[in-house]
């Protein structure tokens, strides 16, 4: 490829991308590179243009009409096996047909811009060794919090760092939930179907409720902040359906919102990870993220913390994070695809979750008799669990008993539960959510 | 310079830098390539290494050592002059001498580095041609907002946006000495008081607390965001010695925190900016930037808003900026250090301060007898300014009376101030600031 040089006048070729897929993000890059046609090629010294959009149906309505100069194609091999184009964008999604259209474009010399998170935490360790060998750009900055430019901040701008920990909100769909059930008192169906009839929610939101897609991301930014490989089907991942809003509520009265959190904490060279309902203190401006936004907390041993926030997801959020990389490689930069040095990225070495330490909220639903405080307090002690705060509600039969520990081992508070679970006094099963500790000033 | 590929197994050379000062800066980089020497090898491919430290007294105490291998100088030459350094950092501040470092460096076809925001901001020009012309690096990462990576969002992660607004909370003292105010109910005097004795505010603190600084920081990032040259001179400053503590309690009651903004609107081909305190709703997360913390929001017509928070200053984040600059270096990155193409930049096409529209908050101290409100109202309207809220307290002989606009002229409302002063019935100068729109959302 031409190499962009912003010393000489003399005009470079226009870049010609292929995309593969031309549906919300597709059509939000294109008319990001009509619309913003001018500006673009101040930045990159050269035009950038969509050549040929692979599609199965040429025929399908569109979102946004296909750019001029621009023509649907229906075979794989339009992309890949096009000497003219120089970039493959693959934005079709799922994990066997992308990684085809990857590994086929790096085959074949072309620099690869994708979206696809799902396929690169479960499938990337080939693909980058791929795109090393090649000396090919891999951008994926587009697949982790759409328009928050989470990656190149990891892998650039904090490099110096020793990252300690990272903590985000990595799903829309949760977030938004979860700030309709803590705004509106709404219950976790009545706040599910709202965003779907909002169209924040997909008709099955299994991937997105569940913490699938939210660990997906957590696994891409595990790789850049450590250089490590975390395999993506060891991750702890625990979703937000049971979440009740009695929790919100009571959370909020201990100063917290509950917010589903992608996290990850080095201890020595053990790292920490999962993803987990959180008890976020107030004072963190993680806590007042809300609906579809998506955010990012890093704290780097330099650089102290580090927070950032947008749109997560969206045709042209997600679009501006692919034309980034688009524009990256107008430019001539060199790729620096996982932000680390050598052919194969050491594998994680991982605290097994039942070894992870942190605060945990607990809510127990009790009868409300003499001895059931003092049962539960030994039984906490005896799991060397000590209690931050305790606070009992109501005047029923059955009443519900919240705790805030100190750090506590997640082995320890599951033992505990279960040993009070057996105690016969618990009317519904004990529920439990981890804490993040109070930061300091706002962070 | 060699450089790094990262296909190959042979190891680079180190990267051998000169730096000028070892103040607060210079140690904190010093300390990270240090602590963090086998992090940035795996990021960098390379060792990163000071050799010349250039200092007016050797023997002065130091916050830290000498790294080992390095050694102070007290000759400018011995920076520019030595064939083995490939890069200069400076970081002793000021204009003259710095921009001497820097011309020399460049000149002898060394990259550079700088935290110098005044430099830049002020006599920028000449040497970003400078570095074009030479194909160099000239990296100014720490030269805005410390530790947080505005410049390469503005510049890579962002680049495929026309960006609209950009507004940020760019010094520390100042956003220090708002949050002690309107968390302590402090006077101004007692919360830069404190401010001093914590630290977060010099000696001598006119270029922070009179907007100077911040205004250095947004002329970088007008740059940066459109591509476009403002005189710092021509810059509107505003700072926040005169911010009152009531108008800090008042302006809460509307819902409201004051804080010190650098401010950017393009508007068509137009753009209006400026440093001024701004009411900014609490819905905001600007709003909530608390103490020393520095951040700001940027809103690109694709990417919508994206917001970035962390430390502004201090050794460690501002040394963790200068270091992203080396490393990028160190990887061989090509310069680009505009971020657009083209020899020189275009001078803004600048909105009169005067024709600048904005909602306004402002407060007149009136005697409390009839016909006031209605002078006032009379006032505002014959100068087209149309009230959104307005406020009345106190039982007093003199009473605040407050307003909140909708859009209006600055003119309009400079000139409406001067007729209700020409009244006889204030008994203060009318206070009047600039006031945020509602976001969406949290935003």
């Amino acid at each position: 490829m031409q190499k962009n040089n912003v010393q000489t006048d003399r005009p470079l070729k226009p870049l010609l991308l292929g995309l593969a897929g031309y549906g919300t993000v597709g059509s939000g890059l294109a008319r990001i590179l009509d619309e913003n046609r001018e500006a673009i090629r101040r930045r990159a010294g050269r035009d950038i243009r969509i050549k040929s959009v692979l599609v199965r149906d040429p025929s399908r309505p569109r979102q946004y009409p296909l750019p001029e100069g621009a023509s649907f194609c229906t075979e794989m091999s339009c992309l890949y096996d096009d000497p003219e184009l120089d970039v493959v964008v693959e934005l079709i999604g799922g994990v066997v047909n992308a990684g085809e259209v990857i590994r086929r474009s790096l085959l074949a010399g072309k620099h690869v811009v994708t979206a696809n998170k799902a396929l690169l935490a479960e499938d990337g360790k080939d693909l980058f060794q791929l795109a090393a060998e090649k000396g090919l750009y891999l951008g994926y900055e587009a697949s982790v919090c759409g328009g928050i430019p989470v990656v190149q901040t990891l892998r650039e701008s904090l490099a110096a760092n020793r990252i300690v920990t990272l903590s985000g909100i990595l799903n829309g769909t949760c977030n938004y939930i979860l700030s309709s059930m803590t705004s509106k008192g709404m219950s976790f169906d009545a706040a599910l179907k709202e965003a779907q009839d909002q169209g924040f929610a997909e008709a099955d939101p299994t991937l997105d409720i569940e913490g699938f897609d939210a660990a997906h991301k957590l696994a891409l930014l595990i790789r850049l902040a450590w250089g490590i490989h975390y395999p993506f089907k060891d991750l702890p991942v625990s979703g937000i359906s049971r979440v009740a809003a009695e929790d919100i509520q009571f959370a909020r009265e201990f100063g917290y919102n509950i917010k589903l959190l992608g996290y990850a904490q080095m201890e020595g060279d053990t790292l920490d990870a999962g993803v987990f309902p959180f008890l976020v203190p107030n004072s963190y401006l993680l806590a007042k993220v809300g609906y579809s936004y998506n955010a990012v907390r890093i704290e780097g041993n330099a650089v102290g913390s580090v927070f950032l926030h947008g749109r997560g997801a969206g045709d042209m959020p997600t679009g501006s994070a692919v034309a980034a990389d688009i524009l990256a490689i107008a430019r001539g930069d060199q790729p620096n695809n996982l932000g680390f040095c050598g052919a194969e990225l050491p594998a994680a070495k991982i605290r097994p979750p039942k070894e992870s330490r942190s605060r945990y909220y607990f809510r127990l639903q009790v009868q409300d008799k003499p001895g059931v405080m003092r049962d539960v307090a030994a039984i906490l002690a005896e799991n060397n669990i000590s209690i931050h705060q305790a606070l009992q509600k109501g005047l029923t039969d059955v009443v519900p008993l919240m705790f805030m520990t100190h750090l506590a081992k997640t082995r320890d508070v599951e033992n505990a539960l279960a040993s009070i679970a057996a105690c016969g006094f618990t009317r519904a099963e004990p529920v439990y959510y981890r804490v993040l500790p109070q930061p300091n000033e706002s962070d």
